[in-house]
């Protein structure tokens, strides 16, 4: 097969990772006779420094052609205690995501039993978690109505949803829950929020339609308590863009391994494939971020975008056995072992694969 | 001193725990020669059941007489899963925090060495955790406009706040921080919410009349993440509502003490004071639940309404002692010794007063 593949490397970190996850798909590809056409593009702060907005047509274009998207990550220190600034690094993710229809974030959280001790919970807590968030992504307070009033001193956002971006969404959730131990856990705040009632009584109306799911309904306050107490009591979660932002990110900590968590991004136009972890200025050119939740990513990518589930699982092996070994950067280095690479992670894993 | 407090038992387990409460601080009133005269008022679903709404005028009334409000828990089960309800138990709880002014909920976090492996979290994680949330409690999208249009098919809710209402949030989280170690976290998402952007540069206006004041600004996403990893890196944080909700909840479980956390909300009129957990319908009537949380929000009550403090260390301590002695209901009975019944709890800790 042939891909098209936009890359988008973005900001800090970003283009270290992304160089290693094109390495890896480069020799999966070779190894399982595939093409790929990688068509890098701006986005982030870097758009900004180069043509003054943080997600250009030119980029938009070019990933509504591609096959799917990878991204790495965006943001930069002069933007984080300015609230004021007008051209914003995160302003070029939310309109990619509207532009591009990414409706469904897709946020597994799991562990790996190598690294399980990495996790501030207590063992038998973490063990066995595997569970899977689908966050709205191009809904709710990030869209709706903002401003001021008063002369700047009433500030405003507006919650919106539509009873379609909610069935879409669900509908998702209902499918992913299908294939795995048919569990779905819709979370809202029904009891103080119009849009959650509208949420609960949408996913409760498409019950019928799945009747092997079994759905449970479960306040947002509550679940950050579960899932720091039975994590592993969950399975597909569905919830709006807010409470995803919030519970994605609790949830991507508690298995200590935050540095490997991948994510995918689906919609109307194409799919976008990430890791969770953000720009890490700090780390900028210093060749020791971790490269693995992006190359995870690139798995998600062969599998969910291509149907190539051979492939993802290859990478997930070589993986996997790099953690084993030890081959790994510094933020998972135990002590007094060698902390490897970026760049030697990359190396290692194509050699290995 | 005379005090005249109003009692909301409320629903579920609240009357068994509140009356615990009482038998305490009637025991504490005694020995230092105070007299507390007790109202009992409806709230909750037993005063919708009683009366038709779950926040009576008269219930108000005695609130706004009262010098301070003692509150156990509302809610039950036949509300929950029914987002329809015309009139529901929570209806009460924020129509009372509106009505009373409730604008600052206080939510400590804290631990108990001899209860700190009950954590989630591994020792070396809590251990040292003693932070304070301030919750705003009357305003954002709690109480903006909310409804539907498109014939039910779009929902909305508007999430709103004035300057007036950062700054006195802001004032309090200020003050609380000069009287511990001078650090205030300031927990917002400016990178996407026009309110929240009002929030941090309200806040960054007035760090200059707390010059001692070290403040940092940090996104609601990245706070969930840190409160399960480095708890104890948090000192006072205050934040809005709707997020207030979400990380107190996830803060009340890292402790592993959640049925020992107190909590109080401030405000124009009174001040009330209530456990954090809910009315736990299953153990009503039981005399199984553990009342401690309730006598320790007594405690914050002589504290922090009356300004008694060697009245609020006295209950601290007799707690303490049950604590270490074991004295303690089902939840924290460890494996084959004996658990206390509410009833017997209270008794102790008058006894040992
Ligand atoms: C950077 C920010 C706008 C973004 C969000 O809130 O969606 C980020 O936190 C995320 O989760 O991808
Ligand atoms: C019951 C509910 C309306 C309430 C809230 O969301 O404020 C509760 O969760 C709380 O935190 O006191």
């Amino acid at each position: 097969m042939k891909f098209n593949i936009a890359l988008l490397a973005g900001d800090g970190i970003g283009p270290e990772v992304i160089n290693e996850a094109v390495k890896v798909s480069d020799a999966i590809a070779k190894k399982f006779n595939h093409e790929i056409d990688w068509t890098p593009a701006l986005t982030g702060a870097c758009a900004i420094a180069a043509v003054g907005v943080p997600y250009p047509d030119e980029t938009h274009e070019i990933c509504m052609k591609a096959d799917a998207v990878l991204f790495g990550a965006i943001g930069h220190p002069k933007y984080d205690n300015d609230p004021s600034a007008k051209v914003r690094p995160e302003q070029g993710l939310l309109l990619m995501r509207k532009k591009l229809g990414l409706f469904a974030n897709v946020r597994p959280t799991f562990t790996f039993p190598s690294l399980i001790d990495n996790s501030p919970l207590k063992r038998e807590r973490i063990e066995g978690t595997d569970l899977v968030f689908l966050r709205e992504l191009t809904g709710g307070i990030y869209f709706g109505e903002k401003g001021r009033k008063d002369n700047g001193d009433t500030a405003f956002d507006n919650c919106v949803y539509t009873r379609a971006e909610v069935q879409r969404l669900a509908k998702k959730g209902f499918e992913l829950a299908m294939t795995r131990s048919k569990k779905l856990c819709c979370v809202d705040k029904a009891n103080v929020l119009e849009t959650s009632r509208l949420w609960r009584e949408t996913v409760q109306a498409m019950e019928k339609d799945y009747p092997e799911v079994e759905v449970s309904y479960e306040f947002v306050d509550a679940v950050a308590m579960r899932l720091v107490q039975w994590p592993n009591s969950y399975d597909v979660l569905i919830t709006e863009n807010l409470f995803g932002d919030i519970l994605t990110d609790e949830a991507s900590v508690i298995s200590g391994s935050m540095g490997l968590m991948p994510s995918a991004s689906v919609g109307e136009h194409t799919s976008l494939y990430e890791p969770i972890h953000g720009s890490y200025p700090q780390a900028t050119g210093l060749n020791i971020a971790n490269p693995l939740a992006t190359i995870l990513s690139a798995a998600m990518m062969f599998e969910d975008a291509f149907g190539l589930k051979a492939e993802a699982e290859a990478i997930r092996n070589v993986v996997n056995k790099s953690l084993e070994q030890g081959v790994v950067t510094e933020d998972l280095a135990s002590k007094g072992s060698k902390a490897y690479k970026t760049s030697e992670v990359g190396d290692w894993l194509v050699l290995n694969l």
